[in-house]
């Protein structure tokens, strides 16, 4: 059983009535507590060994990142976050100031997206665990899930992909990088920004049909966008951050790799209606000063292929998935 | 540092501000999403070898015993069970249908207590480890928080404490009882039932002044119940369970134990108003065929004393503690 399985096993054993309008398998799930809101929730847990290691993260990156990515899963459904509870497992090697120090990098993560931090649980654990619930809210016409794509819609991310890996990389030691691309490569690894406003922005806008975070390699999670919106997409350009691309050079590996299977770079993947695809691409860029990236396009069939000179090749699932083999 | 201390260090981190009501501290976070509605969030971790052990309990019973901590907390505050997410981290070992069934014991608790699964997270880790959140609503004239106890208040439980303890004493195979008291231990353990009904209905009643659950006995929740109201308690008489009393004889230890520090109860314990306790509890009795069980009085200097043939003893907190050396 891979995770994507597991997930649909454990979605037939909860049922999907009452006042909860989209459960399991999107970045969040969404309810109704009045006539005129949607609250949406996610929940993230990170593992010490897994996720990340205190080798070459401080307590506080390490608390920024595991803040960040619950965050993201927010900005995917253009919600504003409202208010998170964390539920920290600590192993006995840690001592109060480190859990302090991760605990206060969760908080400066919260605080810089507007999020209060209103609950949790402290427990013994082998190892550092951090579970991380998080309340947003969003009007319901602006909100957005994975399911909506149609074919001929435009496919498009936030920014380029793969800088978080490369940063990886870097505090590996696997690459040296010149001091600019290093900064900023070492930045989205450790304390990257979840797109908020921008989610928030492309919420708004009834051109864009679909909407997820790319946490898990552009590869694993263009399937679930196309899975869960019974579609497919031809994907003909992948944008690349400079960092990664340096990276990948310094290594003599593809840096599509780096975006294909990266993941953890928290920027949006989009499906936008292709006629106003050109003028949201431009006020995105007058708004936020990044480019709304073009990757390819929504195809009616389920398959989700990269167009290279005119030939299709299916995309492999490399990015990150919890239980495959 | 001990786990109050922790968890006061952690709120000073996050900043007591905008709609959340209620904060780090009580048995859950309160916020307001509409002007006439509250919304309450707890969480709650459980970890493999620390809160349970697959060698006495089935993947079922550990899943339906993490979803009604969580639901406990709700009970607690007189909130109306509505949805949650479980983040799970997973370990080699669980095979995928151990898995299913740990999950499908936390959706059958949710259901009977009115409670949707949302969504969820999961990831590989070292222990099997259980990150459940919960969402519950109640009307804020409802509402109760530990705080509001009144020194004259009767301090008083839903029910008789430590049977969960004798559960644990009969699967480790410490002791042995006769079927009916071993029936209602091993049920106490395994299958513990929040107080929902009666926590909304003790809400509904402007004489009871504060509630919290007895999750980690009741030495270290009356402490924190004292605490968080600037008052102290002395208690006359604790209600043990008959499976208890009956597990304690046979082990030649004091009965008192099992409810001081046995812990995991999910009784409620609530401060009364003194002149209404005996109406309260008389129809406590009538709706829900179990009595209000006093305990003792709320006193204006902030000791916690037990009462014995005149003499005062400080209650010494042996209930759970994560962070204790």
């Amino acid at each position: 059983m891979n995770e994507d399985e597991l997930v649909t096993a454990i979605a037939a054993l909860t049922d999907g009535t009452s006042r909860v309008l989209i459960g399991i398998g999107d970045d969040a799930a969404v309810w109704q507590p009045a006539r005129s809101q949607r609250s949406v929730i996610s929940t993230d847990a990170l593992i010490e060994g897994v996720h990340f290691s205190r080798a070459w993260m401080s307590p506080d990156d390490i608390g920024w990142r595991a803040m960040a990515a619950n965050v993201s899963d927010l900005a995917a459904m253009a919600a504003r976050p409202r208010l998170g509870t964390v539920a920290l497992g600590v192993p006995p090697e840690w001592t109060p100031q480190a859990l302090l120090e991760c605990y206060a990098g969760m908080a400066r993560c919260a605080r810089a997206f507007g999020l209060q931090i209103a609950g949790g649980d402290l427990v013994r654990a082998p190892v550092l665990t951090i579970a991380i619930t998080v309340v947003g809210e969003v009007r319901p016409s602006n909100l957005k899930t994975r399911s909506g794509a149609r074919p001929g819609d435009v496919i498009a991310t936030t920014g380029a992909l793969g800088a978080s890996r490369a940063g990886l990389d870097l505090l590996q030691g696997a690459v040296r990088l010149e001091p600019t691309l290093a900064a900023a490569a070492l930045a989205a690894h450790r304390t990257p920004q979840p797109r908020v406003a921008q989610g928030r922005w492309l919420g708004a806008s009834t051109h864009v049909h679909a909407m997820m975070d790319c946490s898990d390699g552009l590869s694993t999670d263009l399937a679930r966008l196309a899975r869960a919106s019974r579609v497919g997409a031809s994907i003909e350009c992948v944008p690349i951050a400079d960092a990664a691309a340096a990276a990948a050079a310094a290594l003599g590996v593809d840096p599509m790799a780096y975006a294909l299977a990266g993941g953890e770079d928290f920027e949006l993947l989009v499906a936008v209606e292709a006629r106003a695809f050109a003028r949201l691409a431009r006020l995105f860029h007058a708004r936020f000063g990044q480019a709304l990236e073009r990757l390819g396009t929504v195809r009616a069939d389920e398959r989700v292929v990269m167009v290279n000179q005119g030939r299709e090749e299916p995309i492999a699932r490399t990015g990150w998935d919890h239980f495959s083999q």
